[in-house]
């Protein structure tokens, strides 16, 4: 086909880094990208590019003017395995736990698509900075995305955390998919007891071997937090489009608020910890936990019959009904507005509550706080039973009511417990220079 | 009681704005707010104002230095139900529909709670600029606070700005609770066929007897575009949290972001219609229908059975298929990130789809387009017969899948219609401008 034809003339191998310049009637278009496999079905007149922005584009061959290589695959830094580098004295030490995800994946170029393929030590060799920053330990401890991210594995996380951090580390930094993150961050943050040194979790939107990686600056970054006075669980991914800084966010209140962009993770109701520059960490507040010498505990007795239901003009009472038939132990409501939920659901929440089930309540807006004394069915909600969990992201809310439905199911006992800020995870007061930034 | 005393010796009736001078330390306070009832169960000694963020504090009356009446209760307009005005010619005409919410709320001032209490009479009365602007025809059609809007109501509501605007009407204004306005939007947008003229939901984050209230400049700015040339379903309300201006957003693509704030309303993944001023109405972008002649058509079929199903780690597929066994016919899924959900969740939606459910997927990011092409999951998820729902707002998959399965349960046809822009829910393309703005 012309299409192999092509490629062996201008040398082209699959997962070169190319730029295409092509004829559109007067003008000439630049394309660079990724040359994928030709798909072994199409009739081959087209040379298909992978974009930066992830999409697949195919040109006419016979529009094609010119190709450069910019980048030969065969090239590319070998991201294998070789021996952990001797340890350097006066450097801080810090353990990398690949749990896969982005950060540590690559384009599989059958298909295009991105598989998890990196081992944490392959990651660790990718970006070569970190080892002049710390003693860098990289240990793979699962290879999934973070969509297959499952309660019980952040047990196994937690205490990896733990292990690292009583054996010495000055550190621990979680290389996780961005899908998640968020949740496990939250786990954590409730796990991991009398925490004494930092934990960052960081990832990435675009795959290591695009040349738009967010991932080499983001585990820098990663690496200075881990090594830094901040002993609090923590989210380091980029604060901007372009590589200017990270920002540091804490565990509980951040969020994934974008698909696709680099700067997609944004703390919510609260501002970050710190900006983190290529030179500098700018502390953004002085209201964090230092960090001190102590055992870190592992706390991670959770209940896993747990749900979020969001609330929805329409939605029936039914759902809530079949949860607490199922044996749920606790919900946790996205209201609309403070925290509301039709008048016909409540009857629902009644009977959930009377049955010993926990019903938190948190927001669909995201930002604010419920608030269920403003309305009478806000009223009529809290006199059934329900728990308004004040600032808290409805995905926290979730966490941390699993958390605390493993330390007790007396609803009194939950309810004190989800109002007790054990990480940060309700601002005390309004801030009002947080909305959407 | 101190307390009957108190506000007998400074002529104060509950309802009195005040400004209150108190004494703590060495210090002087100063609150504003209006005065609450004397609870009959406490023991006198502090008085009560409602602050203008909602909050109700008791000050010790022993410690107040100062109180001066800012407006007395008995002063304030009377919201009272007045003649119509005769039509003036050379105006515009609008009618505003009533549906209750804060708009039209006032604070009950035994209980401190806010009760949907005016008409839509009373409303435009209390805002008597609009009778400059346009001959003003209101009319109550329900009285809820919006958390009990329902799909049926939808219709109705429908019903009401067709013969409105058939019947000669220039432009149809809806006073709406802020809670689910953005779903009653979208509804609109789908169910207003061949819309001619403008349509405007509008509402307030506080209500109408707070100084601080919000649905003056907002009704004010809703008549603007209810006599626009934008024959949309559009949302009207504060662009930032001062009175400086309104923005005009497309009802398929607005959200409610904040739980209180004036602002709390933002257009994702799209940029607003137009800024509102006082004077005037910038207009931010040129693709929007024209006002025109011709009847609007209500199409007002739609499918109830269709839930939203948010995913989080943990989550167990029986959810999904207890809503296919109860003979829901569509579900839409707030995916992680690009629009995933963990892989032993996707039997369950292949069975959904053979059992003929139409799964949609959006992304719980809420800002970004959903993508499931580029991780091995997403594509097991499209295999599975997923439709992924671009850059929809997970709220207005949720009403369009309502309003297409009622015009069809060919999921090949569903698929279809879902993925072809009806009202601007679709963005073409994603725009790099409108995060988090
Ligand atoms: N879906 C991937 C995306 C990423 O890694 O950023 C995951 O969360 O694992
Ligand atoms: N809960 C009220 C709030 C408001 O009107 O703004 C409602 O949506 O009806």
């Amino acid at each position: 086909r012309k299409i192999e034809e092509f490629m062996k003339k201008h040398g082209l191998e699959v997962g070169d880094l190319i730029r295409v310049i092509k004829r559109d009637g007067d003008e000439l278009l630049t394309f660079e990208g990724l040359v994928m496999p030709p798909y072994e079905l199409s009739p081959g007149e087209t040379l298909t590019i992978k974009l930066d922005n992830g999409y697949n584009i195919g040109i006419l061959i016979d529009a094609i003017e010119r190709v450069e290589v910019l980048e030969n695959a065969a090239e590319k830094p070998k991201m294998t395995f070789q021996e952990v580098l001797p340890r350097k004295e006066g450097l801080p030490n810090v353990t990398i736990l690949g749990t896969g995800g982005t950060i540590a994946s690559r384009i599989d170029y059958k298909t295009g698509a991105v598989h998890p393929a990196f081992t944490a030590e392959e990651l660790a060799k990718a970006v070569p900075e970190i080892f002049e920053m710390a003693n860098v330990t990289p240990k793979l401890i699962m290879n999934i995305l973070s969509e297959d991210m499952k309660p019980e594995y952040w047990k196994r996380i937690a205490h990896e955390v733990a292990k690292a951090l009583n054996s010495g580390e000055d550190g621990v930094i979680i290389a996780h998919g961005t899908d998640t993150m968020g949740y496990t961050a939250s786990a954590l943050s409730f796990m991991l007891r009398n925490l004494t040194k930092p934990v960052v979790l960081v990832g990435a939107q675009r795959s290591s071997d695009r040349p738009s990686s967010d991932s080499a600056m983001n585990l820098t970054c990663a690496v200075k937090m881990a090594t830094s006075d901040v002993a609090e669980v923590m989210v380091v991914m980029h604060g901007e489009t372009s590589d200017t800084y990270c920002l540091a966010h804490r565990g509980t209140k951040v969020r994934k608020m974008h698909t696709s962009r680099r700067d997609a993770f944004r703390s919510i109701n609260d501002i970050p910890i710190a900006k983190v520059w290529k030179d500098r960490i700018e502390l953004l507040r002085d209201d964090y936990r230092r960090r001190s010498e102590g055992e870190v505990e592992v706390d991670d007795r959770i209940e896993e019959k747990v749900a979020i239901l969001k609330i929805y003009p329409g939605i029936s009472g039914e759902i809530l009904d079949f949860l607490v038939d199922k044996g749920y132990r606790g919900v946790v409501i996205e209201g609309t507005g403070l925290g509301h939920v039709p008048q016909d659901f409540i009857p629902h929440v009644e009977r959930a509550v009377e049955e010993g089930v926990a019903v938190c309540v948190t927001s669909q807006c995201l930002y604010g706080r419920v608030n269920l004394n403003v309305y009478s069915n806000g009223r009529k909600l809290l006199k059934a039973g329900a728990i308004p969990c004040e600032d808290m992201l409805p995905e926290t809310a979730y966490v941390k009511l699993m958390w605390v439905l493993g330390h007790t199911d007396d609803l009194e006992e939950v309810r004190k417990m989800m109002l007790t800020n054990y990480a940060g995870e309700i601002t005390p007061y309004t801030r009002f220079d947080t909305f959407l930034r």
